[in-house]
């Protein structure tokens, strides 16, 4: 472990050395104060609240987070999810339990090594952790472009907020600090590095969600998207689809003429 | 992941599966309830307690526990460590701090390991957890095999009791269930295996080639192809971006859907 390096690292980058970890709906002060001190034992430094259902700032939140105040001081609140995730390049959603959509599953660790690659790559990352009791929503999962997954016991897999934070953070700094990162995984990422990505930067989740939103649009215009009670789920299945496939911010502007284009076939038909 | 079969194993082998969790001096029953939910989370079910401070049994306790009744109600309390250890082959102590005793230093992933070794081979094992604020005495830590220390960040160390616990558990349930040691394609595996196609296999080139034709038929009659000498690359483009996303067979119908339904949007709007 090298922690002087990597802080070094850090303020050289100008970069937060790590991901966003952005709570939804968190119900408890308490909790959000813990998941502050689990972040900054392992070193990670941006939080993000949607929502928080008690309000803030909060005093229990400050409390329990036994001086983590580096962390609970500068926290963003927002009010929506999307919002949240606006800036962000590459988001993943923590789970408990299988979800039915086509996403890539990480566990921590290999999450931890997507994480350090991106980041390292200039791109901004996030992880969404739902509330408390339920968890995230289908339609917050769907924001993601993976998911990841601790292995817990399956007869008893429920993990607080705070603890679930600590893993993804523990994987995190554990692979960061060892520096022997990059040794093993030189090879898969050179051949991740062969992806044709130089026209453009990753699309921002506002980018994408920009082009969801015009592509749903025509979508209603075209009654593809009924009958009404169906809507939800096809828009997801839609949106895990193509966020797959991470477009560049070129992408999403080519995508985006691709609707326009398709829309004004049946015009040009008639000219 | 294989819990089945690990169940299996631990009660074909008639042992615990798992290392007992000590914890020392306790102040706070719900400290106790935490670690034993934490436990729970990672298949962890022997816990042993030396001289708990608020006494036992501890209503405290079973509240934090969070159902992990199965773990509290069997808990067996001592007043030594020197007792709590007596049975044990194996012995390893939590410590946040470098401490100056000529002892093994192991990481939280090595340690499961060697538990796991030790374990298979007819050992009982067990991990001392100190109190809550200062930790175990360098008398405890003077009956261990080995230290066991998490890396952390120095400038924010401190655990909590159930943090550290679940720690040492996380690590120990995912070499176990992983059945991998030391295998180091593991995780590789794992995470190309990770994506969820539950609901359709993956689509065939064919599959993928006819839906490919079908949009751009439709962006050739949309005019979007254009200037001619551009449409190679443009095609190119496209199909790479939609490639990447890996679509199942579902999905590839599920995007013709759209984009009929795009080019049907202005025939409706002109209904």
């Amino acid at each position: 472990m090298d922690y002087a390096k990597l802080m070094e690292k850090k303020s050289a980058n100008n970069l937060s050395a790590g991901p966003a970890i952005i709570l939804c709906e968190p119900q408890l002060g308490a909790n959000i104060g813990t998941a502050a001190r689990a972040m900054g034992n392992f070193g990670l430094e941006e939080m993000r609240l949607v929502d928080p259902k008690n309000g803030w700032p909060n005093e229990h939140a400050v409390k329990a987070a036994s001086g983590a105040t580096h962390i609970i001081d500068p926290a963003v609140v927002y009010q929506t999810t999307e919002e949240a995730v606006a800036d962000l390049n590459f988001v993943v959603a923590t789970t408990a339990r299988r979800r039915d959509m086509n996403k890539q599953v990480l566990k921590p660790e290999s999450l931890a090594r997507e994480m350090i690659r991106r980041i390292d790559a200039g791109q901004k990352v996030g992880i969404l952790f739902g509330r408390e009791k339920y968890g995230l929503t289908n339609d917050q999962v769907a924001l993601a472009d993976a998911v990841v997954m601790a292995p817990v016991n399956p007869a008893f897999a429920s993990l607080n907020l705070a603890q679930a934070v600590l893993l993804i953070g523990y994987e995190w700094f554990k692979q960061k600090s060892d520096g022997s990162l990059g040794r093993e995984t030189e090879q898969e990422e050179a051949s991740r590095e062969g992806l044709e990505l130089r026209d453009s930067r990753p699309a921002t989740k506002e980018e994408l969600l920009g082009m969801f939103g015009h592509l749903e649009r025509e979508l209603d215009a075209g009654g593809f998207l009924r009958p009404v009670e169906k809507r939800p789920a096809m828009v997801r299945n839609v949106r895990n689809m193509l966020t797959r496939a991470e477009f560049t911010e070129q992408e999403v502007r080519t995508f985006r003429g691709v609707i326009s284009s398709l829309t004004r076939v049946h015009e040009r038909r008639g000219e």
